[in-house]
């Protein structure tokens, strides 16, 4: 029950985007090195995330990746749900896989809804706009 | 970012063995059954669960399973660690096991570990005693 390596290297880069001048791109190369992530990793995930809107990508020798949105409309869930899919912190939030075939009546069923509604709202909350004024 | 099915199904079959008749055993052929358990997948998961102190087991052919506390002394947590081992939302909350190596600077590192607190206390608090009333 962890967040993937994929989607934390998704929120760095995402965080890193989020603090370089206005009108700047950032690369590839220099993602990688200051977050410390794979070129070829990150390089799947910066395009994951640019088709989730979540990222502009230029092409070109002075080409790189900008946010598509202000830092503060860019929450974790996000980012998060851009790289792994949509959040179901057990298996029966999911709809109709639940194992148990008892959904309806499990009265554990309950309580993992409202773990997840809790968990989603406060990463939904929490955004980069954060990160921009405090590592200014 | 999900709980295992091996630690659902441990929770599910806590749940059963806290619902049964003050004194009675559960079988392993009656858990799986009543909660649709791979029984071999069970054995295993039953056999942790009796390690970690939560069940206590008795051999023969009416041998059995039954928890080792009240139901309300054992919560979600004690469950799922139990199986999982130490919960940690994030690998930067593991310890040394950052990948970025700046946990002691990175910004997003409080905001996972206020996270980890407050869904670990979440289980924690959550114990299998509401489950023995709701079903009596």
């Amino acid at each position: 029950m962890q967040l993937s390596r994929k989607a934390d290297y998704a929120l760095r880069a995402v965080r890193h985007l989020s603090i370089i001048p206005k009108g700047k791109l950032g690369s590839i190369n220099s993602i990688a090195a200051a977050e410390s992530i794979p070129r070829e990793f990150l390089a799947k995930i910066l395009k994951d995330l640019t088709r989730a809107g979540i990222l502009v990508s230029f092409q070109g020798v002075t080409g790189g990746y900008r946010l598509a949105r202000t830092p503060r409309e860019i929450s974790f869930l996000d980012v998060i749900e851009a790289i792994e899919g949509p959040i179901h912190i057990n298996l029966c939030t999911e709809g109709n896989s639940c194992s148990c075939d008892q959904v309806n009546n499990c009265p554990m069923h309950t309580f993992w809804v409202t773990q997840e509604k809790s968990f989603k709202r406060s990463l939904s909350k929490h955004s980069f706009g954060r990160y921009r004024r405090a590592t200014k």
